[in-house]
């Protein structure tokens, strides 16, 4: 392997053939190419990709100008509106690393992420002025804070020295940024969602941000010019790649403040929105909204989900709506979406319950991932594709992080083995697709047995009284474990433990039926995700007799 | 710029979260996602991507068995039946480079590019024994030869010591290939068609050959798995990447021996063909079908066209056979296509003429190409954007070649200045679209003024009675240079030379109208482009009185 070949002489990169891969040459192709198309839809404001491509590059001049420029973290606080979009060029045009926070944090955690990620600017909506003060005061230290004063927004309290369009307007629209030098130059900053414990600071480079909005368009079958609702919260991964996907197609983003069912179906139906993403609680709404909520669409609308495991009775629905759902699977250590249940022609023939349970199935690697296995979290050794056999879920590949930012020894623990460790259990199935069964902390061992929590909700999704479900374990003498389920019941609907207990015994296994159900709303994170360690605790409480 | 960061501490490459970008990973996930797929049909074979991954693999196993490796080149004489497919992942996933040879060249050319070239191995269909043989026995040096005996071929002398399928034989299924070490080993060496002179080796890499293939999806607006029938030579430009964006899409190749219309028109009606690329003489023979050719299509079929400027003429009446034309332009230096006229929806109001004469510019960036301008070729200053200031087209980015093989000074000249020199001459529209006006080599200069010999071609195209068209030079005492236009004329079609200058009077300034009418066939290059060296040649000998 050590022989030269005529191929290694004389073919070296140069400024010709050679250029780093940046999500930033996106959007300067759709600016030059379909400068007049709508690239940003909020309330009345509608602007052109010409526009866009303006703003982005007076951000980054604006910030150069302040003397933000390469691997300087500037944050942002902000529901999805145009800014957040903005950000999402502006500043790696700079240089600089888009560290976007979830809005639905507290101060201390903010407080925290500013620290840690060493933020020298906050763009902050003035909607959160309240948890930003507080978080500010926390860090004690100054940093440059520009304000959003939206005005689809709420109002509220400016914080800093100057609100974001006059920022702007310091900026030259005509700025020449350059792209990186390094297409492994960090170009984004997300901390985890905290499902498991504290947040982690994840660090995206440029190269996988351009390859997994690639990555996007090749799983979801994309062409040019979609209508994007933005349900999906631009914090998280990066709102999974989209912002630099939808440059890449010059499509239109249809902004929204406030993720509402009335607000969806009237996007489509008068944006004539084309794609969105969300949770499966995002699609929980669209299902059970109203009919005052609710508009007629003659198109066909494309839903993405993620985050947490579909229950395959929240698939099914959203298809009977008219809805075309792909579910992916992904996490913030893979820039959002890594893993699609690539969906099969002949899969359509089958009866629609069949089909959900196919789709709610986590799938295949992505086109840009370039390994995808379950293996023993010990060995690393592949467990048979028996659909049965539980092992971690590895990836390897373009999309996966540089790591955790200053926590060498977490991301070393990622990576052991050359591969990186998601804390996700699954099962192999013989065509190759892998289905989540849990995480590693959320797997309930009862009497030596392993229990899905994700099997047995899906069981409770399918009870026509049930909203929500969780399942967690509950500590028990004899058994060990037991699966304790949390749930929420439709307005108006009525069920007895009794009879979801019944429910479960006609569909489990009889190990697998939760011993204990309790009613009411459950937690979330901000990401829709429902906060499992806080019903683990309440099911601790429960067996130790406390309230 | 040199201070580092948090960003830069402890966030390295690792095998976890880098790879090397290659297409051979395209067809690991098609086998494995879709196994049963058909990936391959060529008369009475069918192979589905499990079947035809494993012979990839046999087919790396096989060369590296006998010692072929790394920066080896494996050169391939086929037109576009499996084995030519099956080449363009099984050398490379041996660490080989492809070399596959223009099936049209002469005995002294080949032994000239595999001397070159240096190639180690050649797999060469029967039907070229003739020239085949020749060419060895001027190489004068022994070489591994393969013979593909295809059943669907010509049948014909077997030159070497083992035939393909033996070969394959001798392979492992199962062979566990790597990826390149670096995404910047050569993949494949392309010799240029040859139409402005000797045929340079241009050599490209993995990670251009992974960008393109994906470059074609986005520029196409392809979907996954469509049914592409191969018109395009493979050995041209690699079929312009196609082979890997097929893998990448899981998409059906139609393998197809010789390119003739009946045989395309029977492929849309018989495997519903979607996909198709071919130069403007391929779209030519789809509109000139006799009526027993052709056959009704029900569905859209797509057609990509580019290699020499396709006549607005010809645009049209593909469209009026229902075929939706995308004109796309390359260089065998760019990996194929790199511009494309990205298709405003707006413009499909417009009537069918203006439609054609917009579809006819060459475009903009495809989006994996990171730079595109017409500039002058000296001082390399873009042009104004006025639709009429000529220069040169020049590129830069992923998709640009490593270099020509063994020619440092070729190489030097290309990437001058850090663009890449197409020797292609064009207007820059205000639209930001390019519109190709000649090669450097074939404009027209007449008393000191420039004339578009694509023009002028462009107009003789729209005379009813023309089939083909070419304008040259034709040295002049007076003017220097004057239009000399040679002409096909079509079947039972009757036109004299005073006809077609009054026509051309009617549509061009005079200066540009031909002084010269010459009738017959037209002289073409393998990848059927007319070779306008020798026409040129042709009018120097008329100008001089000789016949
Ligand atoms: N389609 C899906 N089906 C089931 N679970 C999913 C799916 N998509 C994502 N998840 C879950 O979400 C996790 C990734 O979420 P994210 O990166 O937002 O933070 P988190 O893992 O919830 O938080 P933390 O890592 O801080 O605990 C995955 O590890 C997986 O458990
Ligand atoms: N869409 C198009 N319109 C006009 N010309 C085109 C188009 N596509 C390709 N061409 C012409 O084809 C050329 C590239 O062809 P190719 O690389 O196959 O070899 P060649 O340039 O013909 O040969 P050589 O470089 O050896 O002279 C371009 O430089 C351009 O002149
Ligand atoms: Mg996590
Ligand atoms: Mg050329």
């Amino acid at each position: 392997m050590s022989t030269r070949s005529p191929y290694d002489i004389g073919l070296d990169r140069n400024a010709a053939n050679h250029a780093p891969l940046t999500p930033l040459s996106f959007i300067e192709r759709a600016a030059s190419v379909h400068p007049e198309r709508t690239a940003i839809v909020h309330g009345r404001i509608r602007r052109t990709w010409a526009e866009t491509y303006a703003r982005c590059r007076r951000l980054a001049s604006a910030l150069a100008r302040r003397g933000i420029g390469r691997g300087d973290t500037v944050a942002i606080m902000a529901p999805n509106v145009p800014a957040m979009y903005e950000a999402h060029f502006g500043v790696p045009m700079a240089g600089a690393v888009l560290n976007a926070l979830n809005v639905r944090l507290d101060a201390a955690t903010i407080a925290f992420i500013l620290e840690h990620g060493e933020a020298r600017a906050l763009i902050t909506d003035t909607e959160f002025a309240p948890v930003i003060r507080d978080a500010l005061a926390r860090l004690g230290r100054d940093i440059l804070v520009i304000d959003i004063d939206d005005p689809e927004g709420p109002g509220g309290e400016r914080l800093g020295a100057v609100e974001y369009e006059d920022f702007l307007a310091e900026g030259d629209p005509g700025h020449a940024w350059h792209p990186p030098a390094d297409e492994w130059d960090a170009i984004a900053l997300n901390y985890t969602s905290g499902t498991t414990g504290n947040p982690k600071g994840v660090v995206y480079h440029h190269r996988g941000a351009y390859l997994n909005a690639i990555g996007n368009v090749l799983a979801w079958n994309m062409t040019a010019h979609p209508v994007y609702l933005w349900t999906l919260p631009m914090f998280h991964c990066n709102g999974w790649c989209f912002p630099w996907t939808l440059a890449l197609l010059a499509g239109t983003s249809v902004c929204l403040r406030k993720v509402e069912a009335g607000a969806i179906y009237r996007a489509i139906a008068e944006e004539g929105v084309t794609h969105f993403c969300g949770a499966p609680v995002v699609l929980g709404m669209v299902i059970h909204a109203s009919e005052a909520e609710r508009r007629p669409f003659g198109h066909r609308v494309e839903v993405m989900t993620a985050a947490s495991a579909p229950p395959a009775a929240v698939l099914e629905a959203m298809e009977r709506l008219g809805f075309r759902v792909t579910h992916v699977y992904g996490l913030t250590e893979v820039y959002g979406p890594a893993v699609v249940c690539d969906w099969k022609a002949e899969w359509d023939a089958l009866p629609m319950e069949e089909q959900a349970r196919i789709k709610a199935r986590q799938g295949v690697r992505y086109h840009v991932l370039e390994g995808l296995m379950v293996a023993d979290p010990e060995t690393l050794r592949p467990v048979p594709r028996d659909g049965a056999t539980l092992g971690e879920v590895f990836m390897r590949g373009h999309i996966v992080m540089k790591g955790y930012l200053k926590n060498p020894k977490a991301t070393e623990e990622a990576f052991r083995g050359g591969w990186f460790h998601t804390g996700d259990l699954a099962v192999w199935h013989p065509d190759g697709y892998i289905e989540l069964k849990d995480r590693s902390k959320d797997i309930i061992i009862s009497g030596g047995e392993n229990i899905s929590t994700i099997e047995v909700e899906g069981v409770l999704y399918r009870h026509p009284a049930v909203l929500e479900a969780a399942v967690v374990a509950k500590p028990d003498p004899k058994w060990g474990e037991t699966p304790c389920a949390f749930v929420t019941l439709k307005e108006g609907a009525e069920a007895s433990a009794e009879e979801i207990i019944a429910f479960c015994r006609q569909h489990l296994a009889r190990f697998k039926v939760p011993r204990t159900v309790v009613f009411g709303p459950l937690p979330k994170t901000s990401t829709g995700k429902i906060q499992k360690f806080v019903l683990r605790e309440r099911a601790r409480r429960l067996a130790e007799g406390q309230p």
